[in-house]
């Protein structure tokens, strides 16, 4: 089974001069399970080289590295697996040129949405966003938290959360049966990731311990 | 072996409201013998439809399919193949990832860039550009039309050129032994795309018949 606990998506925009590959590296020595390379800017050939050094971090450490919507470069690089959005390669034609153990998540935003993306194969799914805002952090069980908790009863595939998630809420994914969060900007922006990583998964551990 | 003799490329922003599926309609009805999908701009996902309906005229007709940089939409939508540009998935990864019959073209400004294409598997290589503008489009023999000729000589496999293109200049690739030339706006921009499309098809091919 994978271990989509602590699932981080690297973000050089908000990693304060960070590389993607510096993320992946710190964020990993601090517990990370999953590193999410995404980038919308740089070239295809740029990303194909950070894809493949990202893979080696990531092996060398036994966590999984998922490259965002370009299929071809995380079949190129020797990433574990794709994260597809609605607005990407739909699922079935993915899965059709990737098969298992190749991994394939997807975004979605509906319960519907969720059905679908089981019905055509895919690995996990990230609902997206689970909390509006990130200054509303703490406001407890919101819209995405409810449908999160519908997903899991629904899909019989691993449910991630994304979207305004920190140390201060976290505990309501896993009460809501996820099984894991995604997290950019409060490990990503951390002045250290490692350490940003570290408390989140002693948390993650203590919660799903006692689960 | 494949006719590279008179090779489209779509561009919504230069064809005047027409679509990529129109243009590649009417581009293979006035005789069009490869229509590449390029398009930097729209989703994956539309991209995919617009790869995957292309797909169908041009088998229809038996010409070629090629898609610009996305080789998961090319193989997803059961195109020929795609084209690369210096800054996309190295030729390599590609090849491994779409063995022969899938076309590999690519890009190139130099004869190094040519010879390394080469090495790693490339199907045919496009020189580019081959004139410096279109408005001067008829200036005769320039930087890359020479370029063009010491590749046709140097790699055993097809070449053709682009850039600046049009029926009172496009003699002197034949002439330099490029199998076919790559036009955008000679085509794409034209008030009838099937028309200017039939004109050029029948000066290559007068052209090819007495060469």
């Amino acid at each position: 089974m994978q271990d989509y606990s602590l699932y981080v998506v690297t973000d050089e925009e908000l990693s304060y001069g960070r590389t993607h590959r510096e993320i992946a590296e710190q964020a990993v020595r601090g517990g990370a399970t999953v590193i999410q390379l995404r980038d919308k800017t740089r070239s295809a050939h740029d990303l194909f080289q950070i894809a493949r050094e990202i893979a080696e971090v990531t092996r060398r450490a036994g966590v999984l590295s998922i490259v965002n919507d370009r299929l071809d470069i995380a079949l190129g690089a020797g990433a574990d697996g794709v994260h597809l959005g609605q607005d990407d390669l739909p699922i079935a034609v993915a899965r059709r040129l990737a098969p298992p153990p190749f991994l394939i998540g997807i975004s979605i935003h509906s319960i519907a949405q969720a059905e679908e993306a089981k019905r055509q194969g895919a690995d996990y799914i990230a609902v997206s966003p689970v909390f509006e805002t990130n200054s509303k952090s703490d406001a407890g069980p919101g819209h995405g938290l409810r449908m999160l908790s519908e997903v899991v009863h629904l899909v019989q595939i691993p449910v991630i959360g994304i979207g305004g998630i920190n140390h201060t809420n976290l505990h309501h994914l896993f009460d809501a049966g996820a099984s894991g969060i995604a997290v950019i900007s409060a490990i990503v922006s951390a002045p250290d990731i490692s350490a940003a990583a570290r408390a989140m998964k002693e948390q993650i551990l203590s919660l799903t311990l006692h689960s």
